[in-house]
Formats: structure tokens, sequence, C-alpha cells
């Protein structure tokens, strides 16, 4: 057997189901690996951000890692972004990047380049294999690697002769690291701060936003009287109508401040103290009121599900005020043209059940942002690193993980040309995703960003720099050439008929919002 | 003034005319200080990979650096490939990265990670501005580094606060390092080389395909009898009827063999030994015959055009041999439908004096290769580094360098969906870039290289990941609803009216070939 073959197989043992891949020459082994494997579906994404947009994407729904398989410097460079926001969200990630034969480095061939530097510059645990007998070896504690508590960027390295040379070795079974310990102490600490007559916040991240944690947390605020919150952007977060409502703080820094002004506790359960997404001239970073007593009871890495049942149980919490629990009442829009007023209780009203969403609004993301706490409960998916082009990826993906589900994908125009060659991938696996794209033909956070900097005075040549109007793109057009049905929706009606229609027809469609 | 106004100011001094700029909220000093200097244009891209790839083109044609004003970390990677194509052609490059506040970084915000690793990774050198008053200088630094002979990455990276502080500094006007010397006892050895009675060869490359040197190869071919040759790809080559044709070795290994059989000594001029661009089991990486001298008169970096000079003075060239000459003699297609056997002809006989090609046709190149060296006289820029994506923002940055030449861009489908924001950069700007789209609906070059690299038994699960024909990309709506006006030519007739109107059009135009 060729050790490429035997790299799947030790996967496929431990749980590998899909890769997404962009391969090329010095991969074609791994190629027919895959190949001789039916239990893994391979899904070609025309550009490697697709290919790790899409496995965080999985990742996210589905709990464990994808593999990406990519070319050697240039397609890791390409897929650099959104692992950046995998690795951000802390979702397991696997990379599989081939190189050049292990003889053939030395020539400096064209696509030669420093990649394990960027290997390491962008992966939590990088690994090399470094003969045929060595690559399952590597692969299984790559793969080990990923899932470590909560997850995380794995890159292995295959030289093109170890995975085409023969092997007899397999590699093993593993167990990953489940999360790290709490400390007692902490949590004791954190329920007589929550149990004082002191303003607290109990601030939730992380993989602590599903149900369960929801239902805690909103059992320890009732029974403590303590404030809810989460970051701004967010892994996966459960939300709707009858879900305790644990709110993102706002992104702009001098917002989260007043936010958060006045709490004089705040125990992080998942997550550490909130930053500003940028330095501003004379504002401040760090987010917390200064003198407000901080308690990490749990980081992303800890177990910060036993620390909020312990932290319940020492509050004696039983039932969640129905303060915390959004209503449901939506004032549904009838008809009239779309506005910023009525898009939001609109496509709240139009949420399925268990949809998973993936959300890259941008600036649009204000429009709805108070709204799809009333909505049917779904998972909201953020774009945690901030860096651009994840939405469609990530939709891509999570309908692979849960074809059975509802996708929805909200997505600003600026983002959304970083990884527009998704849609083809969604078109060519049928994959149920109705991507909503906010038209607004600028970097329109910028054109904020650019006031907030400190008053600047500038003209249209900076104006250039921060906007699309010129030419305005076709969305539609865009959509139909990639092979997703596409519509332009300028009223209620419009809009309720397509992504009502987009939801219940097979495969993705697009619709185009102009904002 | 601020650090952002002077290193704008320090930079212009020394000869930036361009910026092609995807920027971010770190880099709103910069963008307000674009817009303050006139002097400098700014060219926004929809993607990095947009702005590196044309930053190349436009430095391959003008001989000098633009600035890429790229976003952090994550603009950075997507940057990359593109990066790696101009590091591998040796072109100026200056990457201006804009970081978080230097107090900002202990944060570790969501937009923060090892920019530093990255741009180490990517680049040949990197600076990191520290305060405002050395922003100047590392800028300054920096672009002397990008234009050290023939030219190289050099990256800054500048944090917000060393942006947007005051300061009284100005950097200094700076002189690259040219061509370093060439040992003349080689020079000696390469004449004694080319004029034995052995079969020999001149091998040129680098910097080294310009007229002048053409013409001294060409004279130094007819003094002596030797064979002239040169890489597979290149950054920039003349070619066409009336000058000395210096013919690219074969792409597959196998084939570059064979091409170099017999040979016995080979002189090289800006370049080294050929390599194979990929391995393969059980064939050569090295592609020079066994026992044949290498002379290594010139590397890339060194002074090639006085070797060139030195050996033909040795030689007492003159003239130049017709048979280095191609005739010009096309066999022009009149009608019929378009074919592999009358496209080359067809497109060498429409191309106008003194067009520049940018050329990622991929496995459709064969066409035409055959062809071009009886075109007019042209510019050839090819993808250096491999790294596909490469075509359509070349044409755009050439185009941006020389407004009044004709430019046209050679891409096949899998390349150009890597990068296709590009065309929305070219509409923007009108330019004048008239985009040949090869469409065969596949990864052809790795359908060819799954064979080659040893008998795979795979099937449609291996070809999946190597095709693009479900769904079919529509090019022509694609191109439109970017900017671009476009069409799809089945006949000889339709081809050659669309790629003139392409051509004697202002601005851009995109034409499908089905092959």
């Amino acid at each position: 057997m060729n050790a490429a073959d035997a790299l799947l197989k030790t996967l496929i043992k431990n749980g590998l189901e899909v890769v997404f891949a962009n391969p090329g020459t010095s991969e074609m082994h791994l190629v027919a690996a895959i190949d001789h494997h039916p239990e893994v579906r391979p899904i070609l994404g025309l550009f490697e951000g697709v290919v790790s947009g899409a496995a965080d994407g999985y990742s996210r729904v589905s709990g464990k890692a994808a593999a990406n398989l990519l070319h050697l410097g240039p397609g890791l460079g390409n897929a650099i972004p959104n692992i950046h926001n995998a690795k951000k969200a802390v979702t397991p990630m696997l990379n599989i990047v081939g190189d050049h034969a292990t003889y053939h480095l030395q020539h400096n061939a064209p696509l030669t380049s420093d990649l394990d530097g960027l290997a390491k510059a962008s992966s939590d645990w990088v690994g090399r294999s470094e003969s045929p007998n060595d690559l399952c070896l590597v692969g299984a504690e790559g793969w080990r690697q990923a899932h470590k508590f909560p997850g995380q960027i794995s890159t292995i390295i295959v030289p093109a002769d170890c995975a085409w040379g023969e092997t007899d070795s397999e590699g093993p079974l593993v167990q990953a690291e489940g999360p790290e310990k709490v400390d007692d102490q902490k949590i004791e600490e954190a329920f007589k701060a929550l149990s004082s007559n002191k303003q607290s916040m109990l601030f939730l991240g992380g993989d602590f936003l599903d149900e369960e944690s929801l239902t805690l947390a909103g059992k320890i605020a009732t029974a403590t009287n303590c404030r809810l919150a989460t970051d701004t952007l967010t892994k996966k977060h459960r939300r709707g109508c009858g879900l305790t409502k644990v709110q993102n703080i706002p992104y702009f820094a001098e917002m989260a401040e007043e936010y958060l002004s006045g709490i004089e506790n705040i125990v992080f359960v998942g997550t550490r103290p909130p930053v500003s997404f940028f330095a501003y001239p004379g504002k401040k970073s760090f987010l917390s009121p200064d003198g407000a007593k901080l308690i990490e009871v749990a980081n992303v890495y800890q177990d910060g599900k036993y620390a909020l049942n312990c932290l319940n149980d020492l509050c004696k919490g039983k039932k969640i005020d129905k303060r915390f629990i959004p209503s449901g009442a939506i004032d549904v829009p009838q008809s009239g043209d779309l506005s910023v007023d009525n898009l939001g209780p609109l496509m709240a009203s139009l949420l399925p059940e268990d949809t998973i969403v993936s959300n890259e609004a941008g600036t649009s993301g204000f429009i709805f942002a108070s709204h799809v706490w009333d909505a049917k409960p779904c998972d909201w998916l953020s774009i945690t690193g901030g860096s651009i082009g994840q939405g469609i990826p990530v939709a891509t993906g999570a309908a692979v993980a849960a074809p059975d589900r509802p996708v929805v994908c909200l997505q600003g125009d600026g983002g959304a040309m970083y990884t527009i060659q998704s849609l083809w991938t969604q078109a060519r696996e049928s994959l149920n995703v109705t991507n909503v794209i906010f038209s607004n033909k600028s970097y329109a956070i910028l054109q904020v960003e650019l006031e907030r900097v400190g008053a600047l005075k500038t003209g249209d040549r900076a104006k250039s720099m921060l906007s699309m109007d010129n030419p305005e793109i076709d969305w539609v057009s865009l959509s139909k050439s990639l092979g997703v049905p596409a519509k332009r929706t300028l009223t209620v009606d419009e809009f309720k008929k397509s992504f009502q229609e987009g939801l219940n027809t097979d495969g993705p469609s697009l619709i185009e919002i102009v904002v």
C-alpha cells in the first residue's frame, strides 16, 4: 500500500468524512487515495479561501474536522485568511499540504517557498512527514491535535515522495484531549461576586453558547440578578425565542464601553475580558470598566460547562425569569418597499426553526441585530477573526455538515467578493444555502472608521479606496454565471417570495438586497 | 505632519507613483495620506491577490515598484500567492502592511496574527516601524531593498500608531544596489566552451531577455554556432519577428530532457541550470544532461548584460544568422470554426506591435507556443512561480504601467477563477486589457499530471477534484457582472472581430474560447 492510502485509512478510522480540496501535482497520490476511499466525500473549491472557510463551517456544525487538501505554499497562502478566522473560533481543522518530494526541495523549483514558515505562522500545530513510514503517524497526530479541546489548527506537510512511497505502517486510533480543568476556588470566587449586591455580569463565550449553557446562564442570572453578555463575534451561538438571550457586546469600542459601564464584577466563562477590535487615537483598548473585578473562571480551553453547572448548583438556580427569554413576538411587515426598518423583523419572521445562519453582513448587521432573538431557535455563526470573505464559505461547509437543515448566509458585498467562488461549490454539491447579499456598494465599515480614527480631511481619492460603486456589481448575473439561481428583491413581497423559495427548494440560491 | 504623510512624501520623492490597495481600519491614516498626495494614483482591488498580482505586472513593465497597501496578517495572506510569483520573477515590490497599534497588540484582538511570521516567510526583506519617527526611514529602506537588482520583495509593517503619530523626520532619497559583478574568468571559460567544437548552448534568463540581450545572444550564437534557450517561465521576454528567437525549454521534464539531450556545454546568463517543475517517481529533477559542463557566468543577481557584451566581444559577433530570426510568415486562417490548429496562427497574426501579453493559458498554451515567434514584437510575461491566478492581475498592473500599449491576457479557466475580481479593477480604471479565457472546464494540467505521477488507478471521485464542468461557468455573464464587456467566440470570424474590437476600444474586454 502506498503511504497516501495508508494516511487516508488512518484518518477515516479516526472519523474523517469530508475533504475540501484544491490539489495540484504534488498532491496527486493523495487525490488517488481519496478516490480509493468512498467513505470520504471530496469537495472541490475553486480557490483555497473557499476550502478553508468551508472546513471551518463544517467543523462548527459537525464538531469535528474536515481535511483541507492544499497545494504547497501558495495554496496554503490563499487559505490563510479563513484559517485565521477558524483559529480565532478555535474550531478543529486539519490542513494537509502537499510539498515537493524531499529530494526535489534542494532545487528551488518555481513552486518552492518557505512552506514551513507559512504553516508555523498560521497554525497551532505543524507536523512534517519525513518518509512514507511516518506519514500515518504524522497524520494521526495531526488529527489528534486538531481536536484538542475545543479545537485548533493542525497542519501536516506531506512531501510527494512521502505520499507515493510504499509502507506497511498504519496510524493509531487517537484520543484528543478534552477541556482543561477549572480551578474550583475561582468558581467559589465567581459565585460570591455574582451573588453580591454589586452590579455583576456573567460573560460567556467559546463553546459555551449552546442551549445547555444558555439555560444554565439563564438560571444563574435569575438567581443572582446578574446581567448576561458575550463577545461581539462568536463561533456558534444558539439564539431565538424560548432561549435565554445572551447579548453580544457592540462592535464599536465606545458603544461597548457604554454597554459595560457600571458593571462591578464580570465572570468570564469560555472567553476573556473583551478588547476593542482596533485601536483608535486616544481611546481605550481594554473595554472592561476601570476597577471592575474580573474573574476568569474558565478560558476558552477549559471546562466551562462544568463551571456553569457548579455555579448554578451554588446559586440553586431553578427557573429562568421571563425577562431573559425573548417572547418571539415579531411585528411582521406585510408589504411595501424593503427598508432598514422592515428587513430585520421580516427576515426574523421567515427564518425556519433550526436554521444555521452564517453572518458576515458587516454594517448591514444592525438591520436585524435586535430582531433575531425573536426568531425561531437557530445557530448563529460569526466572522470570528475579522478577516472578510468568510460568510459564504462557512455557509457552504455548514450545509455539507447538516444537509437537512436550512442554511442562510447574510453577506455584505465587500466580503462576498473575496470568496465568491464558493457559490460554484454550492451549486456543484447542490447545497441548501440561501445567500442574501447586502449590496451597499462600499466597504461601509471603513467609511465609518475613516471618521472614527480621527477627523481626517480626505476627499474623493480616499473614498475611491473604500467604495465599490464604479462599476456596480450585478450580483444576480454573477451568481447565475456560477450556477446559483438569483433574484434582486426591492419589496417585502419580493423578498418574502424569493427567500421562502430559496429555503424550500433543493440547492442554493442568492438574493440581492440593496441597502 | 503625521508619519503616514511623511512616509508618502518620502516614497514619492523616491519615485512611487501607484498604490494598489485593499485597506482596512488600521490603514486609515495611510489612506488619508494617499488622498493628500495627488502624485500617487490609488487603485482598489477587491481582493489582495489582485493587488499583489497587479503590482507584479506594473513592476515588470515599468521597472519599478508600486506599493501594495494591505490589511494586517489576513490581507498579507491573501496577497502571498502572487507575491510568491513576483518573488520568483525577482520583480521590485513594496508591501505596506498595516498592523494594530503597538500598545494594542498585547490584547490579541480578533485580527491579531503572526504577521511578522507571514511577512518573513513571503518576503526577501522585512522592516517594522517602531515609532512615528522611524516610519520614513523604514519606508525609504524598504523602497531601496525592493529595487536591489533585479528586484525583490520588500515588506514594511506599519502599526497604526506609528502612522498616526506626529513626526518631523523625513526619509532620505535612496539609491538601490545595481547588479553584482561577474567573474571575468567565467566569461573566458564560457567563451572557450561556446567556441569549442562541442555542442553548446547559451541559456538566458532573468532580466536578460530584452531586445538588447537577444541581439547579443543572436550574434554570439551566429559566431559560435551554439544553441539558444531560456527557462520555461520568464519574467518578461521580448519575442516576435525580427528578434532573435530564444526558445523556452518545455514544461514537462521528459520533454525538457530531450530538448537538452546531446548538449555538452551550457553557459547560463541571468539564470541557473533548469530543474523539473515537480518531482515524479523515478524521474530526474535536474534536467541538464549528465556530464555536460555547466558554466554559470551570471546568476539572476549579476550583470548579465556585461557578460553578454564581453562574450560577444570575444566572439567578435557582428551579424545574426537568419536561422535565429523568425520570418514573420504566418499562414493566417480565414474562416471556419476555431480549433487548436487555427487559433495559434490566428492570434499571432492579430497581435499588434508592442503588445504586452500576460500568459497563464496553462495547457492551452501549446496552441500558440510555436506561432508567437512570428507575431509582431511583443513582451511576454509568464507565471514565474507557478501559483495560478496571476494572469489577469498581472495584465491589470501592466495596463496601469503602460496605458498606451495594448495588453492581452491569455488565461486558463482554472486560474481565472482564483482572482476573477481583477476584471472589476480593469473596468473601474478603464484599462486596455483584452482578456482571452480558455475554457476547458477543468484543471487540465492536473488530469495530465495524474497520469504522469505513475499509473494511478482512479475514477470519477478523483476526476471530480480536477474538473470544473459541473456547473459550467458562464464566462460572458461573469465578466459582464463585473463591468467588463464580453463575448463567446466559436469561429475564426467571431474571434477576429471580438479580438480586434477589444484591442481598438478603450477599456477592458473579455473573450471566451471553448477548448
